[in-house]
């Protein structure tokens, strides 16, 4: 039905790892009760308190635009606004869910190659106190960035501290969090919570899972009322053992890591292969797995006879080319020969 | 972690269908485009026409849930009601989640084993042009119901002539329809839009998918920004191929009729298995697949200790038994024994 | 343009009272910044603050729909639920606007003439921490009733204590509380805090003001963030002093109660003038400014012919006639005298 | 209570027009049906038709906010988008009521004094068909600006022919839509319906009311169960007849005409009356009733002991002056000589 060719247009575009097909498999034995009240399911969470910490309060969602408005949900009232880059997934690709469910204003904040500073987040905190204003209540960033880069340990913490100062809370999109954990060789908790997080939407599907996505609350008097709020939001799985089981398998042990690795070491290889080469001009620092790059037009849509991958920016003639785990160093030296051909020609 | 037994609880405590299964590894093979822009869910909607007809409109989504809150918000305003049974899930288990997304009030109907009749809607249609209150606008029956009965063709005629005379749109809450059609000797589109059904919600997952339900639209007007509002309600799969191979292993065959007449066939099993044994009463037409029951208390505790079954209405001892795509003649006969054995005791 | 009539509509069919246009008047001075950050909407704010207790935060709406939504916006989350009268105007006659904005549902309880009981509320909490079902989490009572009736101190007593046994808190819509504390001879308070209340929606409007409401929080942190709430809610005057000067006028003073116990009397001289008579039936307790009826509906058709008045319930020839601060011994002895001629006829 | 002084706060600081007294005064006659149902707003969408044309259909609700809430409601879905200036109050002043009330995302424009031109809307617009990505819908202009401009026919004629060509619809904020006109010497209808405008709010309480403003629908279509929706949304009065009564008053002769261009005149007196000064630049066209200027911070904060008004932004030093109907030659000639002595100062 479609070759089995891996592309370069987004970590979603990737198939399912055998691990968590392996677990699924597993996990499909019998019945058990639905909606969570199972095994699989209460072994997962347990798995989330050893990565998180004890006291983190987890829950399941199918996607990751539920997993960020459920988490913007539970700590922002709609009179509220969430800071956020212009840029961000939230407020350029969720078709408005953001403001839809919770309600809320989306407050853009310029970035630097998808990461905020606390000098821009400030001078867009205005208006408190004004009853005619939404009140900021949250800062949003997202971990991998949608540019593909990293947030240092520092950057967030100081971006945390600015929170705190201001009396916000820090929200971590974490689709791709397990690429900048992996980038900065550190655990999923100490990207985030040890940085200051205080929820954080934990991605599942980009690094393997044929679904899944997590919410972790690290404060828990965040999360009273959380399960209701998800049923209510659409979110609640009835075969819930499933993403579960995919967690369990994808937490475990390594393979979170693992395939952020590999992923981010592809588009580490796909960099090093275009870099230097005439036409071809690295337009973002690759921290993670996506190299961003600008090409001729022509060149572009050359390539893109043979590879998908999205035009990020038309104006500026930019591309995005994203790695996944299941992407290969064949693939990759492939797709570097075909770059190589097109902006030769 | 879980023995493989097949419990009473739900359709929904099973797992998944080993031809799901098999749909799910040969879609996992490289890099497709996400979020439906793939092969397999255009081959997955082609399907769906040759059930329900070329013009139909067909909508993947994650959940039950979700099936029903956006087919409700595709044909009715904020302002706008829904009639439906007082048992019907939409009004007693989704949380509050049609009043939260679609705005609307959902006005109850008296109803008979789950089934609603023109009469009882027709002493609920009221206020209509008067602005202060709510303008009817859906009525929203489950096929099957809630109580495991089945409309028959005549009486979903009837609801569907009661709707146009007033100018309301019929929705069917579809999780079971299967069941439905199966029970009925009929096809999908013949219990559905062949009888004047405006909307389906059409259920995979209590048949046999790890999960993936189908909105069906049968007049396209209705589907106008379709695809917007699912995005925005958090419900756009990126990995959709998988929901989409399920429902064309479900649906090019006859997989859905199979698993849902051997889900019919032993709830009827079960059924005859009690039927007469003093001490059980049968308290619904078993036309699908769940048994209702009216058991004495300790009876019941008795029995849960081993088997996982639903009390429905404490105040009358009654409870559910479901029958599922996987459960065994053995299964049964085992339950029957263990509840001729508890009410005896 | 219309003769200056007094009819039996209802009370909102009312003018402004000659104290509540002096009060504009007065206030019609100069300027004075507006949102309420002016001398006239502190001064109203501090007799309420005399009338509720000082830790009482009030705050002022347009009217009754958003002061009974408002209220119910403040205390319940979307997934949580309001128990309340079927025949309640949040239920019935504000078009869904509870739903809509608060995304709540409302689960309607039996009343005897528009009362509930703890009994009768206490049979529809259900579901309490089951994660599919709406949480139980307000009562909703209004005082007076639609049917004209007034709560005893001990009937609220007893549901602000089933409140607190069961976590739920109490919301009373007080359109019409100033002819309940006129019926039983006690203050606001008294009627509303002093009894358990934690909200109250105080009405003005159909007590002689032009238009204005007010919501009283005896809880200060069930109001934390309620004037952004409120602006959000489209419900901020920007001319605020005219809506606090109006208040002053009535509170300030004995107004509020000589408007109240006014009605009151005309509403008793209406049914005492009826009472007896043969093909009237006077069919709820006449507690405040409503009388309830059953006539046949030739007489009603003959007596609307010159007067304007509702048929409450047709199917038992119900009707209700309201009287109103403006209504005259006049107007009711003339309404008295057709009634009778309508019967005999 | 307050000195009977006219500041430079804003035109809503001021009080009740003589004209708008008497029309309440008047209408306070007697009983009559309430929620519209009454003469005077029958005689009052008598009058709107006159002035925008029999088949333009007239809901009247109570403040700025739910004019433009509304008017947005009933032209954009929720997964749809409005293009506005960043400074215009549905962005900035409304506490988020667009994002809450419709759902939909506002898309911020760069202005140049509050105007948008076709080609700074036309960057904007992107996503279209794109369904991770809220879909452009409506352009929203405010006319007069929130600067105290005013688009000329021909800029606003460009603008409705850009949402022609690319299918949006125009809305204008017309809070001060009579300024507007009285400054370009055209009729209401020719600044809004001539020129393209789909639906307008059309301002009351800045030009005189105690409360009160209207929404105008162009296309009846576009109304299509407004009724409703507007009393969902909380804005449906009882006594309507007052908010009528007052824009018969407004709108029968000229008496909108006279505020507006009293207010525009006072604005023009006062802003000859610094021009040249030194120490004050006006910062903004002056071209209807507000008055920017630029003035060292010292010199704001002495003229602020004696007279209220805004800084707009401190960054730049510059403030706002605004007349209303109210203010007087001598109120605008004491504050030029306030203003010359703070600034020499």
């Amino acid at each position: 039905m479609t070759s089995p060719r891996r592309h370069f247009g987004s970590d979603n575009n990737s198939g399912i790892h055998p691990a968590m097909i392996e677990a699924i498999l597993r996990a499909n034995a019998g019945h058990v009760p639905a909606y969570g009240d199972d095994p699989y399911t209460l072994q997962a969470l347990e798995v989330f308190k050893r990565h998180f910490g004890a006291d983190a309060q987890t829950f399941f969602v199918f996607n990751g635009t539920a997993a960020n408005v459920l988490s913007l949900g539970a700590i922002c009232e709609s009179y509220e606004a969430v800071l956020c880059s212009q840029a961000a997934h939230i407020n350029e690709d969720e078709c408005g869910a953001p403001e839809r469910w919770v309600g809320c204003k989306l407050i853009t904040v310029p970035h630097e190659h998808g990461k905020l500073t606390p000098q821009a987040i400030r001078a867009r905190i205005k208006g408190v106190g004004v009853q005619h204003q939404v009140q900021p209540r949250v800062i949003s960033i997202s971990q991998t960035t949608e540019f593909g880069t990293v947030y240092s340990p520092d950057e967030v913490r100081a971006l945390s501290a600015l929170a705190r100062e201001h009396g916000l809370l820090l929200h971590m999109d974490g689709a791709r969090v397990a690429n900048a954990a992996a980038s900065l060789g550190l655990s999923l908790r100490q990207v985030s919570r040890d940085l200051g997080v205080d929820v954080l939407s934990c991605g599942g599907t980009k690094n393997g899972m044929l679904a899944g996505e997590a919410i972790v609350v690290f404060d828990p008097m965040l999360a009273n009322g959380f399960v209701y709020a998800r049923k209510q939001a659409m979110q609640l799985a009835s075969k819930m053992r499933f993403i579960s089981a995919q967690f369990i398998a994808m937490l475990e042990g390594d393979v979170w890591l693992k395939n952020a690795s590999h992923s981010n070491d592809m588009a580490k290889r796909l960099a090093e292969g275009v870099r230097g080469v005439s036409g071809v001009e690295i337009s973002r620092p690759v921290q993670a797995n996506a190299v961003f790059a600008r090409l001729k037009p022509a060149a572009i849509a050359e390539l893109q006879r043979e590879f998908h991958f999205y035009v990020w920016d038309e104006a500026v003639s930019e591309v995005r080319w994203m790695t996944a785990f299941d992407t290969t160093e064949e693939d990759v030296d492939r797709f570097v020969d075909a770059i190589k051909a097109c902006v030769k020609a």
